[in-house]
């Protein structure tokens, strides 16, 4: 489920999404030998051999990679990408993401975040925290991080959603939603151009929406979680990325089922941050494979 | 979650439910001692201190405990019972919980409840299998147990129903529905005279109703589940007695999901099951406590 | 296995050691009754109702505890205590434990403690930090909880264990080796005076000593673990208090292993440690019984 | 952990074990590609890319798979398999694994597995029990499956294992040691010339040998688990396939730990045995790949 990262220099990953068909992997893995380069990970899955959908991950050492990039890229769109109809992507593992976090008050995924990212756990920069409430500012200054306030009222929102796009947009590859209590709007999702993901506190599609841990403990659940998935413009109802639970009981009442709850939220959050940073998930459709 | 059963003789069990208040605890260990019973056991919750429900488990030793029951109990009702306004029961831990099963056409919660009892890890005897198709009636006579075969149509189902609970009501403690697929009346519940559990093949609230393998793979979760709880007139809405998941991926079909989930399923319910049989489980309004 | 904490003034915890035999629980709650007390919890645990020994554990609630505590435990020691030959201990739950943790250089542990000693998560309250290295001085401080750096080496380690004694003899209920990566003396448990947990990153017995995650990945293990267990004077052989384990797999190094061994130890120290807070647990010989 | 099984005809599996080096992939890909089979699943490791070991799993589909198997087969050896060193095998994924069970008097796991495979959620033939005891020849024999009782004393046993061996070597592909509590020599391991899959009813390597429940409940650990492994001649030292653990406590007496820990055994053995039976397994040095 998470196997380790690779985070060597002259490491590549390439990405791909295309119709299934015979001879896909050949031909990558003859391209990629031809160049130079040797598979160290490859990772696939088809929808279905006829006529599905075929996913691929592959990582690869190639010595110098950096002086050799556009030229593999330029080959690899011609002679593999466009005769088998790909969308694919190149990634250059040794270049962190840059990652900008969302947060209200709750500070227990942030900090979660933000102490692996000083560990070396997750292979990513987080450049920016933003926050609708200045009550974090000092927690994640001490992490050397920046942290902007921008107070969000119902009047405010679309001027607050400008200012955090201004802040965003073209600057990060990831935005985290670590407990962040607004609902984005889709001319947010548009405007800020990379994805976002998001950690909802219970098991979707169970107790989408509000007051999870209230009404799991209304409705006597024996286990209560935490989902993280990719935001579209539905609520709670984007991709998801990874889910896990723990053990509840008639004993706990919902401040309880918030408090174990948390520490599933923030495990979930940090894995689904670490996949995303390490190229591992491509949506299909509503659903995401995660390699 | 799954202490040890006590099967002696010379064992009782008291559950009790009254309205919280002061003494309870003193009042029933002070009985319970002037009436040479030891307690062994004893687990009690509170809903609130103040105003709420109290709810308490005692299992207890008394030499000759089959001469004096009675006496007990009449003395238990008029000296503890009645002052403190509650509902209590007394059981001989001593006597198996008499069960019936209901079932369609999958066999593995049937099988698995049937081995655990031949095993002796269910303290519970098996009088009769009722289903709606002949297919397993060989792999049920085979452990010595009645099977019978009801069919079930839209037409005769009113009809079938008389048949089960002229077969059922009055002679069993318990039902499990062990993957029965039809849903029972509320003229069924009422006349069967006895609890009924049923296996949900879905992490519940999630996918309650028909399908929910299906939906778990359409909607992309990254765990199933399964979910055993007694039945009410709302169908997949009575109380939760148990819940555990297993971990899917894009690469689980519904098939696959199926096949996961049913030791998911055969797991739960046997503890949901044993559970019922310790007199474990009390009710608290759509809820359940289990000790 | 974690029920809600209950914080509230008025609230008093009773826990109770003795050779089992008939009344006991009626001669406690009888006194508890008669002195105003109103029980809102209780558990209990017999080795063998034979000539076994008897465990207890009851949170009661007494209006203007505090202005009888004295009285009551006086009374308890004759009425209950002796005629019974009882071991046992009256805490007042409104009163945190005082607690210093002990702490080399990773961090993990130590400040998942801190965070959730911080968010109240935890009723404790940590009044020193220890460590053998001075890497985490501002850690610990930005907390506003104090850091003395006391080195250990071969020769100092008996002036070094005096300097520890000195700060945490009569200051402090527990002490937290949260990886502390020295081996305490026999001398230093004795002289402490409070008992010691450690989180030891295996499944105990499996792996004890050092290096467990190498020794995991030299055995192809296919879980890891880690344990939390009250120190004695043989190394990793102390009485457990909880365990937990997470996946690993043969793409797992010995440094993944470590990484994903990491979230598990804060979760079974931070269990462990809370569990000892709300008095929860009481040993029995050489293993932990866990209310 | 689990993917989907691929049981269609016309599907065949390669298992790769090589020295590492650039190239692999293109050359087995571009092998089945020219040889007109489409690669539906492909799983790979390397223990380090450089000087280290490769280890690979392909599924391919090819259409008429059966008539051209020894033409590929050949050309595959001198194309591919010798120019890079291999150690490879190539399946018919249509072929079920034929399987023996030898078992004692426990019959958990030897239903389990019975019934699972009546089922066909596991792709094999069980065409054998041999057991040293009579007991279950019954329970075996109604699921249409032969049983033979083979007695062993200390003296009988070499004569014993001549009887086994006579049985076994040839006839099947695959051993599995069902809760079988006789120790088998060396020399029948070598006689019977398959691999031996045992199930040990601890989390390994805590509680080797003897009575692992027994020394669980003495040392008070909190969880308590199955292993899945090959045998070797060192006992319980052979590579290990799988492993789970469920939870343990105070109130589990040996006893509750076993029937616990058999929940636990059955689904362990079931996921090992399913995995060998689909190619899953590569064994690296004492441990195991599992694809």
């Amino acid at each position: 489920m998470a196997p380790p990262t690779n985070r060597n220099t002259d490491h590549g990953r390439l990405l791909v999404s295309c119709p299934d068909r015979p001879g896909i992997i050949a031909a990558v893995a003859g391209f990629l030998h031809r160049h130079g380069a040797n598979i160290v990970e490859s990772d696939q899955y088809s929808t279905d051999p006829e006529g599905g959908m075929f996913y691929l991950r592959t990582v690869f050492h190639r010595d110098g990679l950096a002086a050799v990039r556009d030229e593999v890229t330029t080959g690899f769109a011609s002679e593999v990408g466009q005769p088998f109809e790909m969308d694919w992507a190149f990634t250059d593992a040794s270049v962190p993401k840059r990652v900008a976090i969302m947060v209200s008050r709750y500070d227990h995924c942030l900090l979660d975040l933000l102490w692996r990212a000083r560990r070396g756990e997750l292979h990513l920069n987080v450049g920016l925290v933003i926050s609708n409430h200045a009550d974090l500012a000092d927690e994640v200054r001490a992490f050397g991080v920046p942290f902007v306030h921008i107070p969000v009222t119902r009047s405010t929102k679309p001027e607050a959603e400008r200012r955090q796009v201004e802040l965003l947009a073209g600057n990060f590859d990831l935005i985290v939603l670590a407990r962040y209590m607004q609902i984005l709007s889709g001319d947010f999702l548009k405007a800020v151009g990379a994805p976002v993901i998001n950690i909802h506190h219970s098991f979707l599609p169970a107790f989408a929406g509000a007051g999870p841990y209230e009404r799991a403990r209304d409705r006597g659940v024996k286990l209560v979680g935490a989902t993280a998935h990719y935001v579209n413009e539905q609520l709670d109802e984007g991709p998801i990325i990874e889910q896990d639970v723990v053990r509840a009981s008639h004993r706990h009442s919902a401040e309880d089922l918030e408090r174990q709850g948390a520490d599933v939220e923030r495990i979930v959050l940090a894995r689904a941050v670490q996949w995303h940073c390490e190229d591992r998930i491509v949506r299909d459709g509503d659903r995401t494979v995660v390699f």
